[in-house]
């Protein structure tokens, strides 16, 4: 039941993980860890819950749809994305890994 | 949209800081700030939701019904706790702010 979210990471990571920490019906709580990942070009996510992201540590640059500005956040920064609002992840820090909660609902 | 949990705490701290960031049906996120703070004694949370609780920032201790030992979370541990699942705070961190992310599901 206990766990850390800065635990059990790989020293390499040629993609990004996803671990499910908690799923129930309407809601997945999950962690996910990046290093310099991005989206592939051209790809939007367009999810049908909304979906609350906080980094833990390390930063990111988000893209929402019809917004000019990359969204930049860094360790203690959120972002609440409403369902079918398509986003990309631009950018993640190269140096060090960023780690994410996200949480589907 | 975007928030910091990290930011908007003021320097005194009487009370215990809860602020809900996402609410929608059956979930609820909120922040949650201490310093020093515990349950009072003999109070027992009892939950009708399922509810993790993440630990940004500072340290905790939490009692759980019918478990010996105390759960210590420091910063990035997070602690699922099953509905009805009656625990309590026995302490935090007196020196520093603890930031809690807490999700009721």
């Amino acid at each position: 039941m206990k766990g850390s979210l800065l635990e059990g990471i790989p020293s390499e990571l040629p993609e990004e993980i996803f671990d499910t920490i908690c799923s129930a019906e309407r809601v997945k709580i999950e962690r996910i860890v990046s290093r310099g990942h991005a989206s592939p070009e051209g790809f939007w996510y367009d999810q049908e819950r909304n979906e609350f992201v906080l980094v833990v540590r390390g930063s990111a640059g988000l893209r929402l749809e019809n917004e000019d500005d990359i969204v930049v956040l860094k360790s203690g920064d959120y972002l609440n994305i409403g369902a079918h609002m398509k986003h990309r992840v631009e950018w993640t820090d190269p140096t060090c890994e960023t780690i994410w909660l996200a949480v589907q609902y």
